[in-house]
């Protein structure tokens, strides 16, 4: 409850970047987040949540542009005799608060430490399309001790594609790559700048091949080599044939056996428990200094240029006390930014924008109770109803049902041997009991679909 | 996932009012989350989710001296040539962000409208033993263009009482009065200054009745009148005697009549539905002006002098546009001060602190593929696993699975005719097929236990 003292008329303008949903379309959200945490907790990732906000000096720093993008957040009326408190600011992601979560409570962790998070992030950004300043995130991690052992590597994404089976969502692809093949592939072919090679091979989709090309001369690379690392960057592949075909090329470098043999693996694996779901794809770099091995993104089918909807990648340091080394390898669903896709195109809808199976109608003020009795009665069996606000007109009452997709109302007494119900989709009445009648599951709670 | 480019060893230190749990503190957090939202499900109350942020002049001056505990947030990098944002800052509680959000999208919206709305809240107070600068509130209201019905008066308590049924708590009563009672008495006593009577009135149960009374005496108040104030506020009864106690007093006022129909009607609902759950008290006052009719809050028996964990109240605007107004009724639950004194004082745990019911134990790291299937089939109905981490000595296995409170452990091929798991608690070992072994319905998830 507020401490309102007299609300004044003001002038309510939305907020760009800061996308609220009507309840319809928090049914849909809803349904995503109860799919997302179900999965994960089928996988053994228990739930943890941080704090909304992290000293500033924690979150400056991690993440290119970060520090531009940070909201700082201090108390409007700080007290200056205090000395004043931390500067802190809104986390940007869950995984640097994650870090510092897995330091500050190590010695009360067992590890391999696994845990999802699905929270709220914010970020200072010039909003565009697709962007937000709020949005909320869905992440998995695992983080150990010194070593992390490969296998969690192939792992995460199959988490990721059983998540999507589940969704109303066009067909969707994780496109897995590993760091250190082009590392190891840029290394055989003589190129010292690894990292500036990866950052333009990166804007391989935005620029395409002749733009990279020439960038990657401009930066000194020999035409042989701009060729091959383009030739790497061609190669994807749904099963383990990019092996081969990267062998073809004639470049050797131990670093790109690890590459190649680790990326297999993965591969592997996605092909035996999730057939589809993982495609090679030798571009993929992740703007990122930090991964160090596997690294996914993933793309919607038909909806490419929207970009990536869930992303990550194994990283030897997440965290360091100073002592003690924590390397992890997560993935992420950017939630807000796949719902304001399917919003803006209409591709999903929910049946209902509440949660009520049932409106009780009321024949009059004096008999509620016995409509709170009958609403008792369903709820008892898990279904979810309303008591009409009025005692209207029935017809004013199916209305009100109506409106809010409610797909039955209920009519204490108006059988012969007790109450009807009816579905006033079809407009069939019948006779039924509170303490018996069962809900059609299909109707039992709000459902989301496609549209087409 | 972040952007950090080198994990730096940065100091970590807790920061002061921002709780943050460990697993198996979030799973009785999460246990708690799933009770509330269901049963608000459950009696038809949609979610809805606000932005964290409102504009800081939609904030300042709501609530006494709310102003103080307002955070700002500003961009850290502010664009100085662009003009600068909205002053913004977090929200304090959800009553004046929904009151926004219902003005604001008051046009795509079905009235009469209820919803509920669990997010976190930001104060920037100074933290004290169960205050927190962040925290969670879960709140429903009902909200009506012009006019409210009484009979949602009723309705919001006993969704409440339903909840704390449910969980695993000392006894809960809720405390009803409504605000016409002590005004209409006080109008009918000649007192002028109502609202200054009701503030000092409401700190009673924290001063005691001696104070009270000089304080109502230093205002101007008559000896007889403060102890006829002190009458009224004496009285607590659990049916609707409380009107035969106030009649007795002899004091007669219309507004008074009001009052006193109105409460009884709750406490009558309450007494049909909700036995036990509902007290008429008539020193309830809620220390907020906007309340107009029906106020709750709600004692944890034994832990009194914690406060109300669950308050609300009856408000005639609860916002408006200029031309419409917005009647509703409202109550929250501050689930963050509750969890507090549960973890405070040992009430509650969690009977382990990861959603997996299985490890399946991996023979040697070749055979991963096969402990990987029986995890796959095991999912498949719904019993949430893990894969061990390492194809170490299956005592480590099992130790693994110990100290995460994991109940069974799965050997893949250990029986005759196929796999066996084992009862880590029990030591019992049998023979099972991961597409029918049946886990027991309650080790399937964790619980949450009262530990007394």
């Amino acid at each position: 409850m507020s401490q309102s003292s007299q609300p004044r008329p003001t002038k309510v303008t939305p907020l760009s970047g800061f996308p609220e949903y009507l309840p319809e379309q928090r049914v849909v959200e809803q349904h995503f987040l109860d799919v997302i945490r179900s999965t994960f907790e089928l996988h053994g990732f228990p739930s943890i949540e941080t704090r909304a906000v992290e000293p500033v000096e924690r979150l400056l720093g991690k993440g290119g542009d970060a520090d531009k993008e940070i909201y700082a957040v201090s108390r409007l009326a700080a007290d200056l005799e205090a000395g004043g408190d931390a500067e802190l600011g809104l986390h940007f992601d869950l995984t640097v608060p994650f870090a510092r979560y897995v330091v500050e409570h190590a010695g009360r962790l067992s590890f391999p430490f696994r845990r999802h998070q699905i929270q709220k992030v914010w970020r200072g950004e010039r909003p565009q399309e697709g962007r937000f300043r709020e949005f909320t995130q869905c992440d998995i991690d695992v983080v150990d001790v010194g070593e992390l052992a490969p296998h969690f590597e192939a792992e995460m994404p199959l988490v990721m594609a059983e998540i999507f089976a589940q969704l109303p969502l066009p067909p969707m692809v994780i496109q897995v790559n590993n760091r250190k093949i082009p590392e190891g592939f840029y290394a055989g072919l003589g190129i010292e700048d690894v990292a500036g090679t990866l950052r333009v091979v990166d804007k391989l989709d935005k620029i395409g091949p002749e733009a990279v090309t020439e960038l990657l001369t401009g930066q000194g690379l020999r035409a042989e080599q701009a060729e091959q690392v383009l030739r790497l960057a061609s190669i994807r592949t749904e099963d383990t044939s990019f092996v081969e075909r990267v062998r073809a090329l004639g470049v050797e470098h131990p670093v790109l056996d690890e590459g190649l043999a680790a990326l297999a693996a993965v591969i592997d694996t996605g092909m035996t428990n999730a057939p589809g779901a993982l495609v090679a794809d030798l571009k993929i770099a992740r703007g990122l200094d930090y991964y160090t091995g596997t690294v996914y993104e993933t793309q919607l089918i038909g909806y490419e240029e929207w970009g990536s909807f869930c992303s990550g990648g194994r990283y030897d340091s997440l965290a360091s006390d100073g002592r003690t080394t924590y390397p992890g390898v997560g993935i992420s669903i950017g939630l807000s930014r796949l719902l304001a896709l399917l919003f803006a195109k209409d591709l999903v809808r929910a049946t209902r924008k509440t949660p009520a199976a049932v409106l009780v109608a009321v024949i009059d003020e004096d008999s509620r109770p016995v409509s709170v009795r009958v609403a008792t009665s369903l709820r008892g069996r898990g279904i979810a109803c309303e008591v009409a606000p009025s005692a209207a007109k029935f017809g004013k009452q199916i209305r009100y049902a109506e409106r809010r997709g409610i797909p039955f109302v209920w009519f204490p007494g108006a059988g012969e041997g007790g109450d009807q119900v009816k579905d006033i989709r079809s407009g069939e009445q019948v006779d039924a009991q509170a303490g018996s009648w069962q809900c059609p599951a299909e109707d039992l709670r709000p459902r989301v679909v496609r549209t087409t």
